[in-house]
């Protein structure tokens, strides 16, 4: 495929690239294992993301919320322990990340019933009474604020996970869960209005509905909610072999357009016309063994993804950082299909170069230039342009030609390329035999896989312009910057020269 | 180029791997900054060294030797100040790397004239009083031992350097240099006789003469050294401009030839027969600012003389680890055309490359089943082999086609490729307008360029054999390894499988 | 209370000192966290342990045992998972410990029943098959040498943990934990006889009658372990208050002479006699929330335990190295009374400094030449001395006289202090008002309180001999060490002199 | 000694309290050694200085200024070399400090003679053409700018050092100077007139005179220089000894005496009224090898200083942070008498924590209630207080009683104490034998006796007011904090109780 991008200078297209706002995590009481800490540290290091939300916060393992019978009276005191909380939000500040609370899940001893989901048993079920959990979410704000300042107030806040699936809500009682938010936002408002919390946090699953009925139910009872939530994944069903799931991906633009029915609901509100809408999750597949996570053809279709899930969505929090994570057990084996943008070792899957190349645009964007279905072009405060170019495909490469408006006579072209031939460490631990827990010198070696192929060049300016061309291999990215060329050559050098 | 290699596995090629024995550095004063030590623990990490040998151990910025006229009695005493040598050896130790001890140059305060070398003027002149020399090295030699311990004893020692150029040496003046080693070696020999001690340290300048006269000297004597010492350079003269010089490779059979010549007439003497050889410099430029020392040609060049020096040699240190160098003044910009395996910033230059893969030969080879004019394999301990492929050319690629013979079914092919389109800091840095002394974020970028680019395989036996072929570009270094196969995939998992 | 010692040079006291031999740990599920393996890198740092064991390797967080049902065909399938083994044992040879094992407790869908101990819930019941036990042992060892080679055999196992009590081991049923060893044994010897296994891991409850059964056990079915292993407390029954119980130290005479009934026992079959008897678990409390843990008092009784220990043992193994600890549950303050040679935060307790010393007694030591009731003094290999000096009594100070025989003419005296007045973070902690997950910079205050009181000294040999005294305060430890004086004295320096 | 102190708490006594502004150095060549870097480091981390000076800027070593001769053309060419510029500057960002530049020596290729100063031969004569040395200066800031941004505006530049000693300066040639003052001055005022310049640097040699004319000469020109800089030593003539030279510190009075004239010299300018004044050097002794700097007695003097400096300075740079430096020569042993805050190894001496005590009362004051001879005290912004007291005598100790005002009931008391007996690493290695050169063993030895001894305590309100004792020995150094003690205390804990 062959395709023609020709920029004016002139273009100032909408493009919301708000690719750090959030990233997810595995839940709560994984983050205090040194590899959890190691992966996250490697990926706020290169891309460096603001928040991080998961799962797990008020579940037994985090144990903050106790029942003590007295050895001497037998009487009974609810306490708070806060001690792993507190490791794991120092961990967290100490990477410069701050969390996006998700309130959930009930703790045993409050709970109503025994469900529970996941391999870590989180309960799902209502609290046996709603006093004793709103006094916990308070409590334990109060706890943060008191250890961490202000700040916290603007820590976004969501309440419970996905009610609208019976899994993660007992019966996923629409009601119940209509309940649990205005308890809970009504409470932690009164502790203070600062607070900024959100929901109804569903997935993809009735969601038209239960997203019309959340904010009926808002509207009626005068609440007010600081922003809404959904999740969005975009593959079909998996077929299940041994401990994987074989998945393929759907159609994108239906993605985009259920996307736009959850911000058509909202906006349909004069009260909450305009809210911010946050993806507290998106992924391709939804499980934690789907080997599509691991390859580059998901690094392509995220490329495509992050461009225009703004256009619906203030964040989008990719699910998930690392490859830490338990809901279906303890992986077997180095890439097990899981979520994350680093593998075990810090290995960087290609997606997680989709991530970093996105933050460079963030940070240095001026301007979008371009946009289309296989690239975007940004011009930078610098006088420069950066450009995410990537191929969907799985078989037919895309030839591109970009043509730049120029200031300055030279520009130095910079070019990572991430695609199966050059940066793919999947083949190389399958080529060097799928170990499972690779030692540290298989680590090394496989890491060498795991990076972007570099190039450059010197463009002149010809006739007001720059040009370069792009090919773009079956799913792959390509990244592409120019920099104006800020000549300090020494005495006496000529590059080439032999003799 | 077309070239077939086909191994049948009863070879046992003579090949004398010696890459990591020792490796050069600046003046012993440079090694007391940050930036040298960093370069060299990069180095250290990577490759890893044994020794590492340079000159100005007794220049007066290393502050040993001093005379004192005390306030009150006007007598004048001699002392040694150790405290910038200890700083120094610590930091070698701590890297895992020791001496090969240089003996030179002279203390101001101990020479007969003030002729000097360098910019940073190591004193070139003999001793006014061989005594005052003799002790000040056997002192030296004493603490060392007293800190350090026996090791010291295996801390090979080299007495001056080059004193057949009379820029190293006053006059080149032979007899003045034979009586230099003779009274040295035989100060430390009565010291302790386990100090091993070698020269004549020559370059190639009348060389055949010198080493002739030399063996000739302590033939006569009655001394018997160590091992012998020479240099080794392969360039012809320089042409310069502006800070740098231009070089262009010799031939390198007629060096192999000029060894051989040393070698010969080490050997021709009975009592020195099979004498170990040192080369205690070598690299292609003698000189600190030629853009030779950067490039992928030097790489190249590099990889086919590591697999002929041994032939001759016993060891044969690059001249040098690091750009970290004072000869002609300090280095006005990045690719200045230093002697280093790396390049300020820790950027490796392709030259590095080569060592590393001739190290990980060295860890791991069991025997050499082929050498050629393009190429060296070693089947490893375990089975496997390495493999390092190269290309003199500047125009014309070299096309391999190797075969081996097969234990196992399987076996994972890891190849990695260093030539002007994969690993090329020297084009990124120009590219970028040839910063001068670049920021952080700049050496980040160039460093990505640094690396060799990886590609992996699955090679099935086919009659007894498996083959594989390398394609070598213009001034490409290829590393190439085979390792048997060993699969521990996880239930459920097939590569490529996507739906 | 005064003392005087005086050594003659002759002594040549019997003194096993093997402080560094183990430690003990939290269960193994916690070595993933990265609190403790900055406690554990602090340990190994100061004092380098050799061995680590704790609880929890098959229990179910472990994730090693698991029965998969296929999706499609229905069939079930025993698989074993050692990505969290794995790293847990990567972590602990990067700070040099290798795992004294423990086979324990039992994964639930192995088990018999559903009893459990702890708040983690590890299941003491034994195996519904003990095929399936055995076979897991075999294949998890076999993984280890796999990985980590033949190291492994030198890592002893022991077989389960204090089954003489009904909470670990169903029924404390003894004849069903004679068939565990015997059948774990038989199977680990098959797999190869450099296996290292040991039994029965009691502690004192009835462990006259236990460990005479369990020899006689061995004695009847041929069995020869390779050494025995108890565990050994010193406190009376516990008083509980709140999240606390106080405990009495009790008379540590007793505590020797029930170690030296289980001697006897095992000296009294001819084929067990001097077999090695490893207390592999020790301290003076035996629950993780007695305040006495964190005292000084703790400190001062544990110096006296690591001079006798070792008339009966071959090495004993502390309760714990660090606080990350979760049998009664997640501490909720720094000083929780629990096991501990650190505190959360690397704050070192003050027994921690009892074992340093020792350590260093243990690196260093020729000979004993004293030992008491109070101390114990070794000459060293370089001809100096270490001393440890303790005092149990809460109320009365001790003045120790000390001489010495002397060779040379001075000596440096090096005392460290450990007592309630110089090194008492318990009690910085308490005056800053108890904070319960103290913030970095209140870790470091506490931190300056937690390190021992040092003070030099120049002796001077009179009449062949040096003396020195020391002060030991209540519940005081003090470490002093005399080491020749080497003098290298700057010309000119005087110390002391001010104009 | 006794003396009570008694706080209202209306009290807000003025107090300059500037201690962190900035830190001498050695030469700017020594910034690229990794001992230097460690303890710039060291001192960082624990003190954290803004700014740091020293000489040697346009010194030969750091190789800034160059005149090359074409081969071909033989033209020359200046050309300027921040290679080690840049390299330093890099190092002090990254360590959070900035220089407060001094613009020195004079190359020698510029220079007009080759009079030198120091053993590293700083070549002190003037300019032969003053547009070279402007140049070379304007271009050096042109080029900071360029690469570290607008904050270089903020750097304070001075003006040469001492040009009132002749081995400074010339014949010590006030004229010259002024002239040089000038042309400098107004070069980079033209270059941008943001930067900020002072002068004349000057020590405490015919000071008054120079300060005068200085000032006087400034005016007639119409130069407004940004602030006015001179040092401030305060010992007798030394008396040589070998390596050393010992000193009597002077009446202290005396000092503050000289710098109010110098101060009130300032303010007898109508335009230059209130001034700052800076003392860009000072300490006790200013010889490099003077026993005194290692001492408790200068820790004591210093915390008068720096209570007092602050009546006439702005601020007040210690001259040394570390002990890398080479005035005269190379020190031959560990305490050498050097100016360091820290010395080798990063040992800090009893100075060093008088800088970080007063560190401590800069951040955290709201305002001074106590300032006397022998202490100083301050109110916090979060209710508690700081307080530093010290002993300059050697004999008598001082015992002091504090009452302070109380909000709370309860407060922390932190006490540190470093005096001769707590806190003296000069005496433990004089004990070890003065080892020259320690190795890392010794160096921790030492390091352990070179921490302040830590006391704490909880003080009661009672009639309003809280109430301690300090007892400070002979040069002695006090800390004392008191903080509102916040009880979070745990469910059953009491400190001491036993059973």
């Amino acid at each position: 495929m062959k395709l023609n991008i020709s920029v004016k200078g002139t273009e100032d297209i909408a493009f919301w690239n708000n690719v750090d706002f959030c990233v997810g995590t595995g839940r709560a009481g994984l983050a205090l294992t040194e590899e959890y800490l190691k992966e996250l540290s490697f990926v706020q290091d290169i891309i460096g993301f603001k928040h991080i939300r998961g799962h797990g916060l008020f579940t037994d393992d985090l144990a903050i919320y106790h029942k003590r019978k007295d050895f001497f009276t037998g009487e009974v005191t609810v306490e708070y322990n806060f001690t792993y909380l507190d490791r794991i939000m120092d961990a967290y500040l100490e990477r410069n990340i701050v969390p996006f609370l998700e309130l959930g899940f009930m703790p045993n001893e409050m709970a109503s019933g025994t469900q529970s989901v996941f391999y870590w048993k989180g309960n799902t079920t209502p609290p046996k009474d709603y006093n004793d959990w709103t006094t916990m979410v308070t409590v334990t704000l109060s706890h943060l604020v008191k250890r961490y300042g202000e700040q916290v107030y603007s820590w976004p806040i969501e309440v419970w996970n996905e009610p609208n699936l019976p899994g993660f809500w007992k019966d996923a009682d629409m009601n119940e869960y209509f309940r649990l938010f205005k308890e809970t936002f009504l409470a932690i408002k009164k502790l203070d209005a600062r607070f900024r919390i959100g929901g109804p946090a569903i997935c993809g699953v009735r969601d038209k509905e239960w997203m019309q009925a959340f904010f009926d139910f808002c509207k009626k009872e005068g609440i007010k909610p600081d922003f809404a939530t959904r999740h969005h994944y975009t593959t079909e069903l998996p077929k299940p072999q041994g401990h994987y799931g074989y998945q393929q991906l759907s159609n994108p633009e239906l993605g985009f357009l259920n996307l736009q029915s959850s911000r058509d609901i909202i906006d349909s509100f004069e009260e909450f016309k305009g809210m911010e809408m946050h993806l507290t999750e998106f992924n391709t597949s939804y499980i934690p063994n789907c080997p599509l996570h691991d390859t580059n053809e998901n690094a392509a279709y995220l490329a495509y993804q992050l461009e225009r899930l703004g256009e619906t969505s203030y964040s989008y929090s990719y699910w998930t950082f690392g490859d830490v994570f338990e809901e279906r057990g303890v992986p077997f084996t180095l890439f097990h299909g899981g979520f994350g943008l680093v593998a075990h070792g810090n290995i960087p899957k290609p997606t997680f170069w989709t991530f970093a190349f996105y933050k460079r645009l963030q940070d240095a964007a001026k301007r979008c230039v371009y946009k289309g279905r296989n690239g975007v072009i940004v011009e930078t405060k610098d006088g420069g342009y950066q450009g995410i170019f990537w191929n969907l495909s799985d078989s037919e490469q895309v030839d591109i030609q970009v043509k730049l408006p120029a200031e300055d006579k030279e520009y130095t072209l910079l070019k990572e390329t991430v695609d199966e031939v050059t940066t793919n460490p999947l083949k190389a631990w399958h080529d060097l035999g799928e170990p499972r827990n690779p030692s540290k010198s298989e680590i090394e070696i496989i890491r060498r896989f795991a990076y972007p192929f570099c190039e450059s060049d010197i463009l002149t300016k010809s006739r007001g312009k720059v040009g370069f061309d792009v090919t773009v291999r079956p799913h792959g990215v390509v990244y592409a910057e120019l920099k104006k060329r800020c000549f300090e050559g020494d005495t006496g050098f000529t590059y080439g020269r032999r003799e």
